[in-house]
């Protein structure tokens, strides 16, 4: 299969077709770094959600102080394509990634996380080996019981790592993702600013003990319009906000973001009258969080997939749908639809204007 | 990040990594062909669960007749690759599929999967005016209510394409995957009996009718064991049992074969006594049709995923695990799990021996 010709017709291109929709991509992007303009948030979108250095190239220049990534493998990518200002929001540990932050930290300047003593040792004996030293923040979980120290127990170990060599401590980050799906959008308000009052409550005990914490890292894309306006964060690390999708939309309730990502299927069989069956399945995208809608058609349901099959449900005005009609699908969870592509096509008044490779897709180490 | 050489040990290999032991590979593949010979019937393995030339040439050289894939751009991958015989399990439309269709059958012998004359009528015309003629199987939908025409409809379709001069019908295939969860054994091989009767009902018919019907296809791995034994049917399609899984062996109860496919993780997080952090998630494992298990210790439960964090729960005599050690998870669903890797590592008595790109991964149309 050979890449499709720019200036191709969106209805002409081969399918499934993971597009971006640029014009919307860049209201997106430029609604986002506005609001963070406005509440004085520095903005440090997740590269997890496009693995893209095109991607990465837009938002820098958007206003975009860096990235956020969730492996070392994305960081190296990043940096290769210029993205000096890294936070890798997961920890790395091991021999062979720990030499690989140290080549990193050579060309590029990457921040680490960390929540235990047991990451931050090696890492600082082998930046310290090195003559380096690199940026590091303390992950505090706030009531998600994912990873991350209590709050309360952040200024014990930030003392321990304020005092190894190889390392910088600049601040802390937190996640909210526990509140994403908190139907009620007062209580979400409230909860949202309960659980980021704590992280910002760590930052002021950490600066009464003289430590650094110009970082106070939150907020994705599920509630990123409340973690702007947290006062005491410096910053925010929502990314899938650049494409939005139905999960972000209709279950965490996120509205100022258009659809950007859309994904070009085929109805390929038409094996009952209120049964179509189109071209991309589990393989293709993501169901679990959301199903997938299909564009400006409510009477058409994403009903199931199976892994290279989609089985829509039709209502009773869609049952003149043919094989080798075409739908547009708005993604269920971009996140998890995104990694299974190797490409997004871009689009800009219905022409393929460019092709975006997801070069850091599968970079899983 | 750069591959590692082969012979470096399995617990020197950077993490996540998608292991596949060669030997218990081997002996998966040699039971599949054993068994499909000992029922005399012929063995297509699926290649989506895979999606690689390297296990292609293997299971070709073990035995198997061709491979079924899911995809044109699968069976593009796999022609490439030297592989012949290739049934595309499911439906190719669209013009510039066709085209391509037309071109794969000048250097392949593919055979194309069909259940509505829509499909068949464009092809047929392409095939005509490239002066070629390509295979072509009716589906059958066994009672899974997803794609393929009834029993009862199948042989005035194949009427109306033996008569297309573009097509060759030569057989007919179905998937029994509604049954693959019947939880009583007898009942499940009896439910699968009567299903995959069906369809060797209905090839009587084609016969009668003075039609080709020399292909029979079905049988996955969820029901392997049950499908080669079925008087009638020509061939399997069951490709995951190479690999095996939790899914496969736990929810399906298929028996006799090895897990040979592993993913290598790391601790990375022990933020509380009963939970540990691994550098795995969503995005690395598939957990929504099984969890996946960890290797030898099942005082380690995978507890919830996220994109790139695992969360692990700890029976007491876990709580000691740390940071940085390793752990070796068997894939919940391993054909999930494959397509979110760019390769397999592959091992022998626990050293680096090959590595196989996944090379028709992201071939989604």
């Amino acid at each position: 299969m050979n890449y499709p010709l720019l200036g191709t017709p969106k209805d002409s291109l081969d399918t499934p077709a993971l597009c971006i929709d640029l014009p919307r991509f860049e209201a997106n992007v430029d609604a986002a770094a506005a609001l963070c303009r406005q509440h004085g948030v520095a903005w440090r979108p997740h590269a997890k959600c496009h693995k893209s250095p095109d991607v990465a190239r837009r938002v820098v220049e958007a206003g975009a102080i860096g990235l956020t990534c969730a492996k070392l493998g994305e960081a190296e990518v990043f940096a290769a394509a210029g993205v000096s200002d890294l936070l890798i929001a997961n920890y790395v540990v091991g021999p062979a990634k720990i030499s690989r932050l140290v080549a990193l930290a050579q060309k590029a300047d990457p921040i680490i996380c960390l929540d235990h003593l047991d990451q931050a040792e090696p890492i600082s004996q082998a930046m310290v080996a090195a003559g380096q030293r690199v940026r590091a923040v303390i992950e505090i979980d706030l009531g998600m019981e994912r990873a991350g120290v209590p709050p309360t127990a952040a200024l014990p170990l930030a003392r321990r790592l304020a005092a190894l060599p190889g390392l910088r401590l600049v601040g802390i980050m937190g996640y909210e993702g526990h509140l994403l799906l908190v139907e009620d959008q007062r209580e979400k308000a409230a909860r949202i600013a309960e659980a980021l009052g704590q992280l910002v409550a760590t930052k002021e005990r950490m600066l009464a003990a003289g430590l650094d914490c110009s970082i106070v890292s939150c907020g994705g894309t599920g509630s990123f319009p409340f973690a702007v306006a947290q006062p005491g964060i410096t910053e925010v690390q929502a990314g899938g906000v650049i494409f939005m999708d139905a999960f972000y939309r209709h279950r965490c309730h996120i509205a100022g973001f258009e659809y950007a990502l859309t994904l070009l299927t085929t109805v390929v069989g038409r094996p009952a009258p209120d049964r179509a069956i189109i071209d991309a399945g589990r393989k293709t995208m993501n169901i679990e969080l959301h199903a997938p809608l299909v564009r400006h058609r409510p009477d058409i349901v994403v009903d199931r997939l199976s892994a290279e099959h989609g089985c829509l449900k039709l209502a009773p005005t869609a049952q003149d749908l043919k094989v080798g009609d075409r739908l547009e699908l708005i993604p269920g969870y971009g996140d998890f639809t995104t990694v299974l592509h190797n490409c997004f096509y871009v689009l800009q008044h219905d022409r393929l204007v460019d092709i975006w490779p997801l070069a850091a897709r599968g970079k899983l180490a």
